[in-house]
């Protein structure tokens, strides 16, 4: 089986798009066309899997928002899980959005319950919370190494408040580098042929600057980068930590949710065909874009 | 109804036991008694309600460890969950081992998911990782208000590799004091008339030195101490951040999970009423070590 990493860079480029869909399913923006999804984990999982449907055909990644399935109880979980085995069924990707974070074996049950080594879901990367430091990091790559799968690490996040902590200054340095410089030494771990790693980490799209001052911490580290949209980050902001290749810039992929999930003429959409159009154009319209701001 | 931050102390008062019980359902270790815990959630189930019925005689709090119950899938969860309820049945206080942290909406997702606003989980407490900033916490923060519940965030852990970003030197303190820092002024938002607050933190066993740093700077915040028991951490060190009150040393509760769960002598045990005599007794010499220890 081939390497996550490379999985992943190849699927950017035979589609064209560095695209991920974030699916979070907020009950008060699901069109009721697909259930009362305030209070039935079904509406969710119908939403799911038409977005997964049209989503199949534009990028490569679906990232799930656990958090989101999670106050449905068990049902919702098995929604999620139901929503993962669908997309990677229709050739996706899927990063797990639950940012987990423990240590010894209580990370390991994380991992294997998210990497495809026990009954949970079977996604190809899970998002950690490194705080905990490297004894959270070393469970999760060892089943990922075992599975062929990828681990992304919370570096820098796009929340107004990711400098709470993240900008503190440690001897000349913000928290967010040294977090990379721990991550430096073992992005070898996870690296494919392609030279990248699937040791990724999020470097949000709303701190455009510092992503480039991640790439150089981090050359070989596959950037998933959230706030992109709705958040606010323009494309060119989003791709600022990728790097040319052959097929333009590359080294990673690029978060949207709201914006193309609930797109303002999908909520009041009368039918499930001008959803599913309203829907097409959004992702078309972000795709392009990103493909523009990579072709730079 | 009454505040987390009252209830746990009180119960810890009336109990005269400062113990918390981890429940960490590890599959090797959970004796064929119950079933074949490899494969079978029901097993956890088993082992887990054996372990409560115990427990609710000697202890206040249970602090079952969500990451173990996860890679049983779906049915994993509804275990923990069947088994957060029968705690509290039994008169038990809840901290569900969860370290969940996101932002927002998704954050939002995670508290009412298991702080009972949700069809998820009637916890009492939740864990939380503050890596993301304030952002991570206020939603949890909001749903404990309303609910009467708690929120317990990770500050110092117990774990060898704690210090890679908790020990990093920023302008003179390290992080783990910065993050106590970020929470200082936000403890009153779940204060009780006990004077104590809900809003708890993660203090290790096995730093006391920096647990009586802590409790300088968070004087009103209920510690969680992990690391006492299988992790070597000594009773005395375990209660180095609590204060003298009426009842002796108060100021939280000190988690035991292996020593007290698995003891040797139970691995082997031939009967399900040998198993519960082994448990009663190391749940029992693990109390009168705290209490001895809070007397001092």
């Amino acid at each position: 089986m081939t390497a996550f990493a490379d999985r992943l860079v190849d699927a950017v480029r035979r589609t064209g798009s560095p695209l991920c869909v974030g699916l979070d399913p907020f009950p008060d923006k699901i069109p009721a066309l697909f259930g009362d999804a305030r209070h039935d984990a079904r509406a969710l999982q119908n939403f799911g899997a038409e977005i997964i449907d049209i989503a199949a055909k534009y990028a490569a990644v679906l990232k799930p928002q656990l958090g989101l399935f999670e106050p449905y109880g068990p049902e919702g979980v098995a929604a999620a899980l139901e929503l993962t085995a669908l997309a990677r069924t229709k050739g996706m990707m899927v990063i797990l959005d639950a940012k987990r974070g423990d240590i010894g074996t209580t990370a390991e049950g994380y991992a294997r319950a998210t990497l495809g080594a026990a009954p949970g879901f079977d996604a190809d990367c899970v998002t950690v919370n490194p705080y905990m430091g490297k004894d959270t990091l070393e469970p999760f790559l060892a089943i990922a190494e075992a599975q062929n799968k990828g681990v992304c690490v919370l570096v820098r996040t796009s929340n107004p408040g990711a400098g709470d902590l993240q900008d503190l200054d440690v001897n000349g340095s913000p928290l967010w580098k040294r977090t990379a410089e721990m991550i430096a030494p073992i992005t070898s771990r996870l690296k494919g042929q392609s030279g990248w790693s699937g040791l990724m980490i999020v470097a949000g799209a709303t701190y455009p600057q510092e992503a480039r001052v991640l790439r150089q911490t981090l050359p070989d580290a596959l950037f998933l980068v959230p706030g992109y949209g709705a958040q606010g980050a323009a494309a060119a902001d989003a791709v600022a930590g990728f790097v040319p290749g052959k097929h333009g810039r590359e080294g990673g992929v690029v978060s949207s949710s709201r914006a193309i999930t609930y797109p303002p003429a999908a909520q009041n959409a009368a039918t499930l065909a001008d959803w599913r159009l309203t829907i097409r154009e959004a992702i078309a319209a972000s795709v392009a874009e990103l493909q523009s701001a990579c072709a730079q």
